[in-house]
């Protein structure tokens, strides 16, 4: 089963305030006793821990029914599709030590061992489920300490590479699609100012050092040090109730601009159906107006689940996977313009209107 | 018959050079014995004028079945209307005075009454003609001295109320379509520097004061004083064929990049289609792309046939004229795209797949 085909992958568009809350994510640091920090290993310890972790996780895996690949295993292709369905992050494609993800088939779990910290769990959820997903965070979590030994201060919680994740060494996040804030460029300045005066930061769609496009935002608590999870979660949940409640009472004004909303929406069907060369950011801001015109039940946009497919299908690693070779960003925008206007031509198969 | 669908006028698609020169006007200034100049005109003056006219010129106009237009008859919009098929200037449209237009009925002639000169004769053809408009243009100037005393000096040649006309009253002008060249903002801005050196003004596809949209840029002589008519002809023939070498070499290099030609021509065809607000500018400017793509034979665009029905029925004046009342700029935006919408979503009826 393909992943936009998964109800419960985080891209399967359902989920609790789904019009606005793309996905939700809770990712927790965790090192292990005896091994130095990711940063000061050199190679030989890196396999060393990768080993450890393989032989001692196993049993959980097998339980759980998670797959594990080792990075080193993996072409360059393999591993950006990795980064685009979010099981491994951009540092950990990055680093040349061994390394390895554990993952669920539904991509809604993933353990990265080798990354910044010895172990990065993440947990993600379609829609707004922080408590939901910190549960299954909560409980994966307590798994793993059973299997290997965790750093851990009384004084000051979980041990981790870099000071900010200390403590609980959780960070929670969701991915927001803010097209009617941004379609009023000083608004999205303000909601992004206001997010951060609540102790938020605000990225792009894949993390750190990635740009804002496709009006999606994602927002994450900034501390982890003193404060409880749930306070975390709590806080998170704050400032998120607060950018939805902005969104909706813009997408409302939309609505009473139905020709304005229109000309967006179709202009962009439209480009997307007639570009030839077509990037990824591009490719984002455009599919960011077909979501909106569906939530306004406008006739003639792709379903949720072609939406999904559009926007995995496009990104670089998919685009290389699909064509079964390495394309330079030339080459990409071609095969994605290609793809793109395939998927769109289809109006009975793939624009949602088969029952 | 509407005038796209009649080969013969001015936007009729045929002629030499019709894959870059749209139409051809020869335009010659003439002025009354025994009347002040226009400038000088009062309303009692302007009437007799235009009295006088009228009353000569009826056999003429008979003969060449010829339609009398007093333009104090009309409305704004119909006044438009004459405007955007070239039959009367903008300047006479603003007149406070009596005016009037001969035309005949493909709109290939037009002798306006009471302008900046007495008369006005307008020449149109299709694709390049310069010398066949010009005969044309001469015959009726003869025919016109046989009805009505012309001011003439055996010095300076005819009398015209601007000196820069003086001499022999004849402006020859091209509309150029340099959609390759455009395509290279440098390359067009070399292309309008070196026809101004070679003595010709280069203007928007309305004349004076207007901008240039859709890559057509309007081509004219600058002096009409001593040098011979077919000297005039001469010198706009050559600065015109070389735009014609340059847009076509250009063309050809395009060609030779056909993604990208597709990317331009069927992002505007997208675009057009999509739209539900568009400006009369942003209109032409797509339109180019179409007209561009049909001439590399590229499929599902617009025959020439639907393309000079585009280019006029968007216009304001024909916009008004469809919707029967006047419509503001933001009314006429709404109008323009639905129309556009309507006509490019018919393929069969309009984008000339007929046989």
């Amino acid at each position: 089963m393909e992943p936009w085909e998964e109800k419960n992958t985080w891209l399967g568009g359902g989920g609790e305030d789904s019009d606005i809350v793309i996905s939700t994510r809770v990712r927790l640091a965790r090192n292990i006793e005896g091994f130095s920090f990711s940063t000061k290993l050199n190679k030989k310890e890196a396999e060393g821990l990768v080993q450890t972790c393989q032989t001692r996780l196993i049993p959980l895996a097998k339980q759980e029914g998670w797959e594990w690949v080792a990075l080193e295993t993996l072409s360059p292709v393999s591993k950006q599709v990795l980064v685009e369905r979010r099981l491994i992050s951009r540092e950990l494609k990055g680093k040349d030590l061994p390394t390895a993800v554990l993952h669920d088939p539904q991509a809604t779990i993933s353990l990265m061992i080798g990354e910044e910290d010895h172990l990065r769990l993440q947990v993600f959820r379609s829609g707004l489920a922080l408590r939901e997903a910190f549960e299954t965070a909560n409980r994966i979590d307590d798994q793993i300490a059973e299997c290997l030994p965790l750093s851990f201060s009384h004084q000051y919680g979980f041990l981790t590479t870099c000071p900010t994740n200390t403590g609980t060494g959780m960070r929670v996040s969701v991915m927001l699609h803010l097209p009617a804030l941004a379609l009023t460029q000083k608004e999205i300045q303000k909601a992004t100012n206001s997010m951060q005066e609540m102790g938020m930061t605000v990225r792009g769609p894949y993390g750190e050092g990635s740009q804002a496009s496709g009006d999606l935002f994602q927002v994450s608590n900034q501390r982890t040090l003193g404060a409880s999870e749930l306070e975390l979660i709590q806080s998170l949940e704050n400032a998120v109730g607060t950018m939805i409640l902005w969104e909706r009472k813009l997408r409302k004004d939309l609505g009473e601009s139905p020709t304005f909303l229109k000309d967006r929406v179709y202009r962009a069907l439209g480009t997307l159906r007639g570009a030839h060369i077509l990037s990824s950011s591009e490719a984002l801001d455009l599919l960011s107006m077909l979501r909106l015109g569906r939530l306004f039940n406008l006739e003639g946009l792709p379903s949720h689940e072609t939406w999904n497919r559009l926007f995995l299908l496009t990104q670089p690693g998919h685009l290389m996977e699909n064509a079964g070779r390495e394309l330079d960003p030339t080459e990409r925008d071609l095969a994605r313009a290609r793809l793109v206007r395939k998927i769109l031509s289809h109006p009975d198969d793939s624009l949602g209107t088969r029952p």
